[in-house]
Formats: structure tokens, sequence, C-alpha cells
């Protein structure tokens, strides 16, 4: 159990420290980068010895975050992780550092509470929200670099402020990051808009495998090793797929199948408010979300969409009735 | 040559007016009908008769912004319009009213000053930014009907806060709409998620027809009448496709021609920092800005592509090199 501290708190524990490792998850996104470079550089700005880490290679497109900003190498005293709910989100590398957690800063309201303190908001619409409270209450005014970093945490999960999960204080705070001199055109380019050669060929195979059933309602998309390997796609170019299926028009359950390198699928069912993702994957054995849900059943293609469509069925009232 | 006039004007002359006729320009758009909508429904709140009027028929997925009002029939005293840039952009039905035009608002530094006076703010993000200034001029509380209007008008006319012209004016303006109650997850889905499936389809068509040049740097994307005709597309269905090729990694010209009715093709080019479509555009006739551009280049797809090549390689220096 950590012990829940608010932000004047956290922010008193990083003005007392002055050798601070900062850990990101694995699979590191622009929140956890985001949220996990602007402490760094505010620590830094301070006069602090400060440092990031993260078990995975930051990708090339953040690289405007981490230019700029110094490794040093020191023993630390204090230990923050940003935005990682779960101490194995760490990944392999950093996963020894586990339990040497001293504050976690997170807004996942499933926090495994693995850290001595935690400063959560699960409200928040990213943990960059919260690092940009702390930073102002350690009186570090904030410099172009650190309006990048939160305004790229905030943005990238908000979806560029269209998911539901977006509130006036996310974009108050984006209001003050571009008055702080952040590049959001550059930003928004390589988060939102730039897909590789190899993603934009695999969203077309995946495209061609679309297939309707209950009158148009219920969406399949599947994206299989051959695909990926035909496309080129690399792990990074499979982020964003699940969304699709249910993007169509009339569309109330979008199930997105993806194999896996054993050739067994992975699922992803999204939903309007007509459906529950959660309640159909927990009849699958997984779980989620009212409109984000996965499972993993047992099959082929044909067996997994067969399972999927006859849960569906018997799940969601009036799918397959006229209107 | 109108007469350029305040917020504060614009705001004395509407509430001494009580009998309004609101125009937007043909082929509505989120801003022209949020900002006529906003307005409307602020007019009709002071007591005032209000009604909008567009050449054509508003597309089922704003129903939101036009739901709950009033109509009514009165011969006006004062004519508005909202985000109209240009007398032409009336529409057929509309364009007997150009001349009694007694104001308009408008965000475009083109307006081609038909009205007697004129409230513009080039720097606004939409037309629904300087809407919002004139109805707080007025007086009028926004509720969440006219919170849901502004804030369609703003998000859609920054791509969902994703273009260059997203400032912090947009963002706090967004805030406050959120704070006024305005569904924006609802709002959200329907301007900039749900697709069509002939839309889908056609999008799968015209990812099929991709072809590279220049080491990659220039993506050329065709959009044949056979492409619409097999996939069912509307004209609806063909907004947003431009962009496609130039969002792909290490394109700096995208080109995407689109067949017209009569077998001609027209084109639009997209560049990056790399290259000026409009220096592109210009060279065979057309024009435009910096990066969005575009030209009707004579001949069949093969000339055509032939054509933008060579002046491609002509224009954009390097455009061939190795790195």
């Amino acid at each position: 159990m950590s012990k829940p501290i608010t932000v004047a708190s956290a922010a008193a524990m990083l003005r007392q420290a002055d050798r601070i490792l900062i850990l990101m998850h694995h699979y590191p996104d622009g929140d956890t980068i985001g949220s996990g470079y602007a402490l760094c550089r505010a620590l830094q700005a301070m006069g602090k010895l400060a440092r990031t880490a993260c078990s995975d290679e930051i990708p090339q497109k953040y690289g405007y975050m981490t230019a700029g900003v110094e490794q040093p190498n020191f023993e630390p005293n204090f230990v923050v992780a940003v935005d990682v709910a779960d101490p194995q989100l760490l990944g392999n590398r950093l996963q020894p550092l586990a339990d040497q957690v001293d504050l976690c800063i997170d807004h996942h309201g499933s926090n495994k509470e693995y850290a001595r303190h935690l400063l959560l908001d699960a409200d928040s619409a990213a943990t960059a929200m919260l690092i940009a409270q702390v930073i102002d209450e350690m009186g570090v005014p904030l410099d172009r670099g650190m309006a990048e970093c939160l305004y790229t945490g905030i943005a990238t999960d908000t979806g560029c402020f269209k998911y539901a999960n977006t509130d006036a204080a996310a974009h108050r705070a984006a209001a003050r990051m571009i008055e702080k001199g952040a590049r959001t055109e550059m930003i928004n380019r390589e988060m939102f808009d730039i897909k590789s050669r190899a993603r934009v060929e695999l969203e077309r195979l995946a495209l061609d495998s679309m297939e309707f059933h209950c009158r148009g309602r219920v969406a399949f998309m599947t994206i299989t090793n051959h695909m990926a390997a035909v496309s080129g796609a690399v792990e990074n170019d499979m982020e964003g797929l699940a969304p699709i299926p249910r993007q169509i028009e009339g569309v109330w359950v979008g199930v997105t199948l993806r194999q896996k390198a054993d050739g067994s699928f992975k699922v992803s069912v999204r939903t309007g408010t007509h459906a529950d993702a959660s309640a159909i994957c927990a009849k699958l054995g997984g779980g989620g979300h009212m409109r984000a849900a996965g499972c993993s059943p047992q099959g082929d293609e044909a067996a997994v969409t067969g399972q999927l469509l006859s849960v569906i069925r018997e799940t969601v009232p009036h799918i397959d009735e006229a209107n």
C-alpha cells in the first residue's frame, strides 16, 4: 500500500532530494516520456542531479523531448516513477528497482500502489497534468522544453483532445504550454499525422479484411502475421488500429483480431453507447472498460470470429433487429 | 469596401436589430453552421426574431446544433453573414441577398468586403471564436446549445486542435464550452471519427493506388471516377483525402489526383518544410499556399503525373539526392 500524498508534498519531497532517478514505463508513450522529461528538465533547472530511465529505447519521433537533456551518472537518493501504474510495466531492465520507488506520480485508477508514496489523480487526463502542477509547486518557471514535454503528454493521452477524458483543465493546460512556446504544429504532426509506409500498407491489408455482420452493426478486422510480414510492419506500426472498425458509420461493435507470434489471436472490442465491450469480453475470459475491452479466445480465425459473434448476439440487445 | 468594426460595435448593431436573418456559406461546414446557430440561439434568447439560411441542406451529422432552434418567418431588418468570405460562397439560393448584407463576421484574411460592415479577425482560429465574443458582448449567458455550436466551429476549423492555427485562445474557448456543458465526446465522434462504409472502401482503393518517387519523398495517390463508383462514395465521402499521401513518413511532397466528371484531374499538393506547394502548382497554372495548393493540368493520369513529377524535380531542391 502506498501512502497517498498531495501535489505540495510531492513537490516538497523532490525539493529535498538532490540525486533523482526518474522511471518511465516500458513501450514508452507520449505521456510517460513527456512526464519523465519535463520533470527531469525541471529538476536539472533547479541545479539537481537528475536522469531518466526506461527499459526500452525512446522511439526517434519523441526526440524533440529528449534533445539537450543531460543524463549524468550518479547514485540516486530518490526514485520517482511517472505514469507507471504497475511495477510490471517498468519492464525487464528496470524490474530490479520495482521495490525501491519512493514516489509514483500517476493518473491510472488501477495503480497497484507499489511505491512508498503515491500522487494519484484518476480524473487527470494525463500524468503530465500532475507533473505540471508539481513543477509549478516547486517554483520552476516552465521553459519551452518543459512545455513541449507536458503538451505531448496531454495531447497524446487525449488523442489530440478528442477522447472522452479531454476536460477543461486539459485544454487550459494546452493553452498555457502554447504560450510557453511549445511548437505544437511540429509535435502534432509527429504524434498524430506521420505514418510509416509499412503502416499504410498494413492498414490497407487490414481494411481488405473487414467483414460486417448483424446488419452492419458488427465489424471485424483481422491483422495476421502474414499481413505484418508482407507490409514490413514492426511493433510501433501496430498502434492505434483497434479503433478503426468502430469508426465506420452504423457500427455498434468493432472487433479487431490481431495474430500473435504463436498464431493465436488477441481480440480488441470497441463499442458505442449501444453495447458493453467489457461484458462481451468477460464471457470470453477477458475484460476491460465499457467501451474498450479485450480477450484472447482459443482457436483459429474462424473459430475466434464465430465465438465472438455468438457472444455479441447474446450480449447486445437488438443487435440483429431491423431498425 | 466594408467598414471594419469592432466586436462591441457588432454587438451593438445586433442588439438594435430585432428581425435578424443569418446567412451561412454553401457546402456548410462546422464553423459556418456552429457560428450561425450559436448566434441564432443567442438572439432568440434575447427575445428577438432570428433565423438561419443556407443554400444547401445542413448535413444530418450536424443535427445536434440545429435541434430545437425555431425558424420563424419574418421580413428581416438586419442581415448578417457568418464565415462567408466571398458573396459567391452564399451559393445559388442566397445569391440574391449578396448585396444586402449589413454585417459580415469572418476570420478569412481573403474576405471580399462585400458586406456594409465587417467584423474580421484573420488571427482567429474560427469564426466561432468571434461569435463567442459577440455573444458575450451582448450579455447573453452561454447555454449548452450555444456552447456546442461554438465548440464545433472551433474544433472543426482546427482539425480537433491539431492544425497550425490552433492557438491558446482556441484551447481556452474550448475549455469554457466544456464547462458550459458541451457534449464534446459525442461531437468529436460525429465530426472526426465516423466514416461511411463507402468512404472506408474508397480509402482502401486510394491507398492501393499509392505510388512513390524520388527516394520516397514524393507520393502520388489517385481517386478515379471508377473508384468512386465501385465504393459508392458520394461528395461528402471525398473530404479530407488530400492530406493522406503527405502523412507518410519521409514524404516531402504529397500529391492527390482526383478525377472530375469530365474525366480530367483536379490535383492537390501538400508539402512540409522542404517544398513549396504553391510554387509547384503555379508552374501548372494553379496556386495556393506554401503547404497546400492545387492545379488542374490537362491530360490523362499518366500525363498529369508525368508533368507534376518533372515540375517537382525542377522546383524542389535536393528531392532526388541521397541523404
